[in-house]
């Protein structure tokens, strides 16, 4: 069984590094396979709550949907000024051989010592941005990576915080959780012979966000007139479509044919994003009051560090213009 | 431009290794996002009309759909009993630093000196089982990976090859190409909050074949009676829909309640085949004349090296038994 | 403070998996640095003394000298039929953060569980051969490396055995431990501009066997006669020169110029042992009761899995021949 | 055969890129474990004479020593402007599959494109600061790695420099190479057992500077009084000792019991120096017209980056204060 559970962190003087702590235990753990929004929305709410009265959270949560969770909250939390950490086992705690105990240790280590004021997810000796990470692995220990961003802190003998990579809110806002979230959204993979008629299906009525899953670096077929047509039609009645890639490592652009065929049909580069986080970000997005092309550009920028924004001389395929 | 054309071989006497290749070129070059089944069906007929004519055939294709095409491929040829490699570049051979030249000679090296009759994907110096590999990366010359089996071939100084694990067919066949495939197939992925009017969308006739992205060890949400009871009505009515993971590495199992649902609901355990084998292997099951239910337990069977079959040892989760 | 005991284990029935231990702890704990042949006779005498009262023997050991000692032991214990594990840790077990109780648990694990009759190391979830290990990091808790052999076992949510990896002894005689080691060995890094005097004092009697670090695939100077003089002479004399190479993985060959020179000059090729390897293995060889020629082939010679032998077709070079 | 030969470069205007390239090629090449501190000097020389006519320059040298000669040239010149990088290859560019042809073209590319003023190593698509890296394996395309600090460029489709880890000297001082080197320097490796006798007749006249490669984090035998009274002697009469980890990952500290007796006896910690870089710095720094403390100062600061500065939040073993 997975479990379920919020840690409050309360650190003591910073001399003295003692760590004090409590635990808050849902009445009913849930596997985390059953985890939706309505959870995402009761864990946010809880840690509103008692936002101020500590230092740092803990959220204990199965494997399966964490890197969904983290992903979600880190757009439902708005100029969060504390460290908000997941973690879990992919061996459960009780067993005699279990990674819980050490990942629970290490989480609760970093949000009573260092401020990293974001949605974190800390397992096997790394800690991950949220909403950069993906679950990697059904087996190994190391179950989950970041592909497109480097770990935000490396635990080993020593404890190695890359500082300079921390994200944080650039307003001067007071913290608040937004509750609300649009749950027209799904993910429709992209693969050789997909039928029109799929896509047809997939992108009607009531969907509002779609993150399509495209080949490489954001490539759809540009031959299929008939697909592209209905993406073309869906973005025109309003459909929010996100272009990621397949690939797990690796960024949306538009050099090819083939993947500007998309930008012309209305579809909003995704860059580097995950598909988790593209898709809560779509789930959050949706739920503003705004309208839909300054939601799109939202889509398109960076708001929680869920994408990678580029200095010049590290823009890729600079070979090209030689 | 990606490229696409063919490259049969011939090799001399085996002192000599002198190898004699004929290239062979489409007058239509596609973007490899442009590749469909129709262009499958085409190469394999082509390779079947050359068959007895050369020791090997090299494929030169994009890299977007290359793990796609290998997969298709594999399952397209029976009782294949010469190499087909398949590879591509991420930089186009014309450029300057591209790794296209390294990749076209290694190719024909290994078609040339090795006997491994199976359709594999050569990049950066790995031959791996074409359908057991994915595109990792949009931007690295280390764009494939094979999670679940390590490469076949590792070229350095020296060249190893791993003869334990080449896949040779055990029934004393002729080599024939299968040119239909079943079209009526898709990928529907997990995420939490999907709902059931999304699923029930998708599964609509004409689909016949589903690929289900499911979470860690095969598990979905089993609190979920909606959406578990459109999966259930689409496998009663004679949908194929077979369980994959999302993680790039580890199995499908059945540990779990969350994961035991889909089973119970008529689902297929796809181990640990990629969405891109299974997909494949999907339009090729069905589009055998073979009844519903040999149909079901030949996608949970390993045809063609598709999938990992474990010895008693190795049975993961043995763990749970003491 | 580093530790040094020994567990010995015995397992119950196999059904039950019960694994009975029982803990023998040193009057005097020593700092691995510390550890010398005189421990490692006594580590051995104490194994031999309580060989068959149980099924497996654990070893703590710090972790500097780790390595050393692992391959001293497998030279030591001739006809080894019980698995001996030696464990630490990089941050003592006393702490908040410790590898230590997992690297003790999972040793345990192992050495009740499997039948591996073999001097290994277990370190952050993988049984190492012990002597084909070595430190590779002062810092991380991935602190040991196997560089040209797997691991033997990874764990992870499931236990992955390599068994057709394990080194078993096929003679069929009895355990005993040869408890005597000649010190007059040493190690000596070749390096640019390495005077001839430096070689010459440092292969000065009592000096008997020397492991050589040499570049690359095992290339010294083949230009600096005075070198290889001062090598040349000592081998005439009865020194036993072992060639190992400093890069961490690879192995000795003899292509080149540079290479074949040590070979004329008299010093035996060492393959890809480590060089840890090679020097327990030369204080071991040299106590025996052979001649020099017989202790130099017995060096060239796997008799513990402490280098590889390729089967033909991994020879690396073999391009060379076309 | 390894080949040696230097390429100047000369890059047109920003805009073309177009890189205007000279090749210079010795009248003898060497087998580049024939390089020694004469070719060092010359390599230097040459550069010396040609520097305000090119803008950077590629040394091709055989793989063997190469990081020896890279951490050399990086000590002998000083104030360094422009970029120096040294390439080759495991497999000759003569041959059918060979590294040698990208190695050299990413070379001449980064050479003429951005300015890297250091000495630095490409290989297998990273560029690595010269004094940081170390021959890692004897067979594979991947043969350098740079253990302690990531690579400064990594070529793939796109190329990314990582700006911020350049080293600029801070000094305005003109370019200028040092070209007189000690010769009296040597490694010596510590290993269980190692007799004192061993260590006397290392240490004796003429050496003058010596890399002792200690256990772990800087480890030596604590009870070892013999050992320790010969290093004590030697550092007394004037020998610069320097303490480097045998591990290739992770730094000397002075933690332990068996660390500090080292610091007491007079030894000068190498920090995560590699023993290359030491004993190229120790060549240098004792042909310097300093004191002998001066000397032991400069041994144990950074100068040419090859050794890392710690920020003070990455302190390693910090837990041990809490």
């Amino acid at each position: 069984m997975n479990f379920f559970l919020l840690i409050f962190l309360k650190s003591v003087s910073s001399e003295e590094k003692r760590i004090i702590y409590k635990v808050l235990t849902y009445t009913s753990l849930k596997d985390s396979s059953n985890i939706g929004m309505k959870d995402w929305i009761q864990m946010a709410a809880d840690i509103e709550k008692h936002y101020f009265h500590y230092d740092g959270f803990v959220i204990l949560h199965g494997t399966d949907t964490m890197a969904y969770t983290a992903s979600a909250l880190s757009f439902m939390m708005e100029n969060l000024g504390k460290p908000v950490i997941l973690t879990g086992a992919q061996v459960p705690i009780s067993e005699l051989r279990s990674d819980g105990r050490d990942n629970l240790l290490g989480a609760i280590y970093i949000a009573g010592h260092y401020c990293i004021p974001e949605v974190t997810l800390f397992f096997n000796n790394k800690l991950f941005r949220g909403n950069r990470c993906e679950k990697l692995s059904a087996d190994d220990f190391d179950a989950f990576h970041s592909p497109n961003l480097p770990p935000l802190v490396t635990m080993a003998v020593g404890i190695k915080v890359s500082w300079e990579s921390i994200y944080r809110p650039t307003a001067l806002s007071a913290f608040r959780v937004h509750t609300e979230l649009n749950r027209n959204v799904g993910l429709l993979r992209l693969f050789p012979g997909i039928t029109s008629a799929t896509a047809h299906a997939f992108l009607q009525p009531p969907m509002e966000g779609v993150v399509l899953e495209t080949y490489g670096a954001g490539n759809c077929p540009s031959d299929r007139k008939d697909l592209l047509e209905e993406i073309g039609a869906a973005c025109r009645r309003g459909v929010i479509i996100v272009n990621c890639t397949q690939c797990s490592k690796g960024s949306v652009k538009a050099y090819y044919e083939t993947g500007s065929v998309l930008l012309q049909a209305g579809v909003v580069p995704g860059l580097d994003m995950t598909p988790e986080a593209a898709l809560s970000k779509l789930s959050y997005v949706l739920s503003l009051d705004l309208s839909i092309e300054e939601k799109r550009k939202m889509m398109r920028t960076n708001i929680r560090g869920e994408m990678s924004v580029l200095p010049k001389q590290e823009v890729p395929g600079q070979l090209q213009e030689n």
